[in-house]
């Protein structure tokens, strides 16, 4: 059986099923009047009157038979439904009952589960009723939808049970017990994920009344389609609705349901998982630094003010200094996982004024590149690992967005600032020696690097000094350049990191450099003084690594609800 | 050898070793003077002058003598010190070179490994030279100590070379290439944790420069004794210095480098990975929801305003709303661990302004008493795994804090709200069947299930409707009750939860009992007129499990960098 649901707008449909029935049906006619007279007052003549009665007459008969029409109906309709109760809305669950009812999730139905009796808890993404019999359902739950029928029986579904089915809003929740059915060839669609099974349904319950789908602000339906969907349906009678960016956001609770989000969000949880279960077994501790900080520390300008009681604080813009002075207190290798806070007015695609950092600090024996190897090595280990553990995850995503496959090599590319300068000159880039690299620019060389080394990730070391906050090392033999670095994925930074200055004479003369009076951060100045060990670290933003690794536009579609200068709500 | 450590205070002896040396010496004596005579101006008698002349003599041959021997001690200070490439201070790390060394940890080192030659990099945590020959250390890295020695010998440890060890202040940082030494006897000493093997040091070499032993708040030695220890001190000649928790914080850089802290934060770590291991088999994904928001929402009184471009923002007080959402938007089980703000002008041990988390929802079959039960385990998980994975760390923490182990019965106690108002009436507590506990009841209450049921973990169900929250789920039967629930150890809460209200109607009801218009949290409440499953869950607070399950007194021991009305630095 094929697609039912692709090639009509299934929002109207509804709607228009779900017009309130009997709003135009007609009132009753008239009664007849107690005399009866011509227009100009005189009375009837007698051929007048019998041709009146006649009239009347027929109207009599008429409201009869309707009459009588209109009792039947309702007395088939007040008869008792034999399945009644098959159907219908569950009441309010307060946890009245426990009977231990399992539901399978639709990702698990196939059609080696063939004749299998399950329970069911999805979503109605779609209804279609072709005739007062039948009806076809999209079920939907996570990223996997299943197409289900509902069929009259003799002894379990009623004509009832199609109708109140079909009157649903889409996005209503329902209990259903259903019976996996095998199809007799794949279903071909787009938007069904289970393709060689789908559910007879025998019982279907709502779990509460949802708005009506002409109330909904778009389907989720609609707003899983791909580009070349939308783009290929505008010269058909139904073209697709694209559904923007600031709609889906204001509805982000609605567009959050759509299969590609649920990847998304599964993936982002991935690279989380992943990152922690890589450092963990190098010996790092996770900690949690305060947001709350008494002075506005690594930049002034971008920092977000908090009234604290009487006085005031600031939002941390990074774990930075706290990581650091972890490093101090001797924990060694530390990371951290948290919102960080940024108080910049930019309104492009790859900014949010909250994002969530990955951070980490480590202290090293000899040379900042004991870090950066280990860094390098993580990153592998994340892009070796996600398509192995997240592969529906990523196709989902795909079918939505698609996207080349991400490129990366089996080892790691390592590019030192003055090779991506000269790349970057000899492709006809005027930038100077020791110039910090604007978005183009950084694009641009995220290209060569890929036609050079066939991949998407790559490393950049040595960056000039000057263009560097101040807690970073000097490079030991040429004081222009640092030892600092940033990682790149399709040619945008997802990391920057460094050696950090732990020398506090050093560090003074750097603080002074950069106008930062060391009292403005003393308890970090401080920690320096009671000695810390050489170390490097990097700081990397969650959303920007899973929207490259997709290769998506914006970084707002790997946000919960994202944060920034025009939005702070839902 | 027995420990060289206990019975002096090491701050005192190591700042006369440091001060400046030569600070005292007198400058050369005065140049005689051409003509001499008398005090009243008149010449000198014959008599006069030979008594001067001979005191002069005298005053040369001294002088003499003086230059010679200091001539002498300048040929010695100068001759070539054998052992001179053997100490000293590295000039700073900028990552010059990469040899591949590897330290050795300092938990690493033991008597099977005797006679083991090891590069070690660790903290000076105490010095003491008997001789001139021979100097005694504690060295100290995570939540090790190990005992080395520091001994003439011809060919590699010179005098000097003791000497400039002795006169490094504490917390200097130290690379160390030594030999690994079994001892005849175990070490006895509560400070030192390795007891049958020291360090016979070969190469000492500093990091760098650390602040004078004298002008450090306190040592690092002192500040990981136990209160037993101090008072039993108090006694004898030498007492112990007892440093306060506001000395401690206010320099928590050094205070955080005791083995005790060590082993807090890292088993702080192992409550997290615990927490996400079990969460992460029941098919829960990790969300990051925002901080900032565009309503001040729970409770409007006890919540931080932050300054947002030209408007205000809210710093969230829990992800309760955001974690719903994601129910509502078909996540399932989700987790979230992350920091919460509390504008709480409260000054007790058991409240901070900023802490960490451990958020959990939940979406049901059919009753809250699923995610209970889940999280039942979720608990019996931790506690069974953490005295197997961290019993280092949990004796560590004993050592200086001795507590009673946490008891945890292999069946986990659930207490209905009746029951515990019961148990407190019998025991003569006066409270109302509907009555809020307050800490000391609560603690009351802690006392007598660890009497009844030998736990030190419990949970309570049921609460009554009127002392939770607006989202609190009503009990189906008596509606002075409700679906909610707090977990609690050792006497105090460390969870609260419910099920929540996901039905719009009710929701509304019960948002307008609490005074709160639906039109300020109108993207929460549109949330569930889309459709929510019934769903439960709870916030736990991580600080408050580490302090309650190692029986500390204060809960800013447990905060990396804590935050309270009165604290923001560092």
């Amino acid at each position: 059986m094929g697609e039912q649901t692709g090639d009509h707008n299934p929002i109207q449909a509804a709607a228009q099923q779900t017009a309130p029935p009997g709003a135009a049906a007609a009132g009753p006619a008239a009664a007849a009047p107690v005399e009866e007279l011509n227009e100009d007052g005189t009375p009837l003549t007698e051929k007048q009157k019998k041709k009146r009665a006649e009239k009347a007459e027929k109207q009599r008969i008429k409201e009869e038979k309707a009459a009588k029409i209109a009792a039947e109906k309702a007395a088939k309709e007040n008869e008792v439904d034999f399945a009644a109760q098959n159907y219908g809305q569950l009441p309010l669950n307060q946890s009245q009952e426990r009977h231990g009812i399992e539901f399978t999730p639709l990702g698990a139905i196939s059609a080696e589960r063939d004749g299998e009796r399950v329970f069911v808890q999805a979503r109605l993404q779609l209804c279609r009723s072709t005739s007062a019999k039948l009806a076809f359902l999209v079920l939907r739950n996570r990223f996997d939808c299943v197409q289900a029928v509902l069929a009259e029986t003799p002894d379990q579904v009623s004509r009832k049970m199609v109708k109140w089915t079909a009157s649903l809003p889409v996005e209503t929740l329902l209990n259903l017990e259903a019976s996996i059915s095998k199809t007799a060839k794949p279903i071909e669609s787009s938007v069904i994920s289970v393709k060689d099974a789908e559910l007879k349904i025998h019982k279907i319950h709502s779990l509460g009344a949802v708005v009506p789908t002409a109330d909904q602000k778009f389907s989720v339906q609609d707003a899983t389609r791909s580009e070349a969907e939308i783009e290929a349906s505008q010269s058909t009678e139904q073209p697709m609705p694209s559904i923007g960016l600031d709609t889906r956001l204001d509805n982000r609770v609605l567009d959050l349901r759509t299969t590609t989000n649920q990847a998304i969000f599964r993936l982002t949880h991935g690279v989380c998982r992943l990152f922690r279960e890589f450092l963990d077994t190098k010996d790092f501790i996770e900690i949690h630094s305060p947001k709350l900080q008494g002075a506005a520390t690594e930049s002034g300008a971008s920092v977000f003010k908090v009234s604290y009681f009487k006085g005031q604080a600031f939002l941390a813009q990074s774990p930075q200094l706290a990581k650091q002075m972890a490093i101090a207190a001797d924990f060694g290798r530390v990371y951290e996982i948290g919102p960080v806070f940024r108080a910049e007015d930019s309104n492009t695609p790859r900014h949010m004024t909250e994002f969530t950092g990955l951070d980490l600090e480590m202290a090293f024996s000899e040379h900042y590149h004991e870090v950066l190897d280990l860094m390098a090595e993580l990153f592998t280990f994340i892009f070796r690992e996600l398509p192995k553990r997240y592969r529906k995850e990523i196709d989902t995503v795909k079918r939505q967005y698609p996207t080349p496959e991400f490129l990366v090599p089996a080892q790691p590319v390592r590019l030192n600032w003055k090779e991506g300068i000269k790349m970057l000159r000899e492709a006809g880039s005027q930038i100077g020696e020791l110039e910090d690299m604007d978005t183009e620019t950084e694009r641009l060389l995220g290209k060569l690097v890929r036609e050079k080394y066939n991949t998407d990730f790559f490393m950049l070391d040595k960056f000039p000094l000057d263009i560097r906050p101040f807690y970073t090392m000097p490079d030991p033999t040429d004081s222009n350049y640092s030892n600092s670095y940033d990682f790149f994925m399709r040619g945008q930074e997802i990391l920057s990191g460094a050696q950090r200055v732990h020398d506090p004479d050093l560090l003074a003369k750097r603080m002074e450099k950069a106008g930062i009076p060391v009292s403005a951060m003393q308890g970090y100045f401080d920690a320096f003084r009671l000695g810390a060990p050489p170390h490097a670290g990097g700081g990397i933003g969650l959303e920007r690594v899973v929207m490259l690794y997709l290769g998506l536009r914006n970084i707002r579609l790997t946000s919960l609800f994202p944060r920034d200068p025009k939005r702070l709500e839902p």
